[in-house]
Parts: structure tokens; C-alpha cells; sequence
């Protein structure tokens, strides 16, 4: 693999897995007041086209990182709905 | 332009305009609490790299869109930073 190529799949590496800490962190303190759900529809909506994107050129490692970062970001938008309807009622 | 063309234009802008939600509510509401210095951190570092690959292979869309990306991250680690010690004290 090239330089180039090595640091291309860093990078993906880095801002598809981004989303983990954050699911992580959502789950275990029950709590999504301070995040955007714009931020996360637009991600996910976003990712989306990346994925059919990267299924018009063909394109593996966009395929599968968008399907994994699409996940994250889902879990995400049915957290923040469950949880800040939670904190709004106390 | 092709649709194909299109449609990663669209999907480049949904992804890297995301932050501004965010930047946005984090800036009016005064609180990053629920939001993961992790996810903030890997981001930032993950466009870096995009950047130094966009300018690796000469791809202008990919250097101004994660530019403008990282400048959204790094502000919102600072307000971070700056909240969760307010929020701290309290």
C-alpha cells in the first residue's frame, strides 16, 4: 500500500470510528441534551448518500464504513428521543 | 456533472455541514456535557489526515470541506473545554 493510501484509510478509520465514543458515552449517562439532532440527521443523511455513493463506483471501504458510521448515528437519533424526552419530564 | 458527481457533492455537504448544528447549539446553550471529547478529538484528527490526503492527490473539494470541518471541531473542543469546567463548578 502506498503512503497515500495508508493515510487515506487513517483518516476513514478515524472519522468513522468518531461515533463510537460518543454511542458509548450516550448510553452509559442516559443523557443527549447537549447534542444537536440536526447534527445527527444530517450525518446520517449525509452518510447515506456517501453510501450509495460508494456503491455506484464500486467502492468497498465507503461502502462499509458509511454502513457502520449510518448505525452509530441511528442509535444515536433513538437515544437522544428517548432520553431528553426523559430529562424534559423531570 | 454527472449524477454520480451530484450526488457525492450533496452527500460531502450534508457530512461536512453537520458541525455547524452543533457549533451553533453548543454556543447558545452554554453546555457540552452529554457531547464526547473522544468523538471531538478523533474527528479533528481524522480531517487532518483527509486534509493532508486531499492535498496529497490535488482534490480541492476534499481540502476546503474538512478545513471548514476542522475549524468546527476545534472550536467546539474549546467550548468544551471552557462549559464542562463552568459546569464543574457548580
Amino acid at each position: 500500500m502506498t503512503l497515500v493510501g495508508a493515510l487515506g484509510l487513517c483518516a476513514g478509520l478515524l472519522t468513522s470510528g468518531a461515533a463510537v465514543p460518543q454511542v458509548y458515552k450516550t448510553y452509559r449517562t442516559r443523557h443527549a441534551r447537549d447534542i444537536s439532532m440536526w447534527q445527527l440527521v444530517m450525518l446520517s443523511l449525509g452518510m447515506l448518500l456517501w453510501l450509495i455513493y460508494g456503491t455506484f463506483i464500486g467502492d468497498l471501504p465507503l461502502i462499509l464504513a458509511n454502513t457502520f458510521s449510518i448505525g452509530c448515528y441511528i442509535s444515536l437519533i433513538a437515544m437522544k428521543l428517548r432520553y431528553d424526552r426523559k430529562d424534559r419530564g423531570r
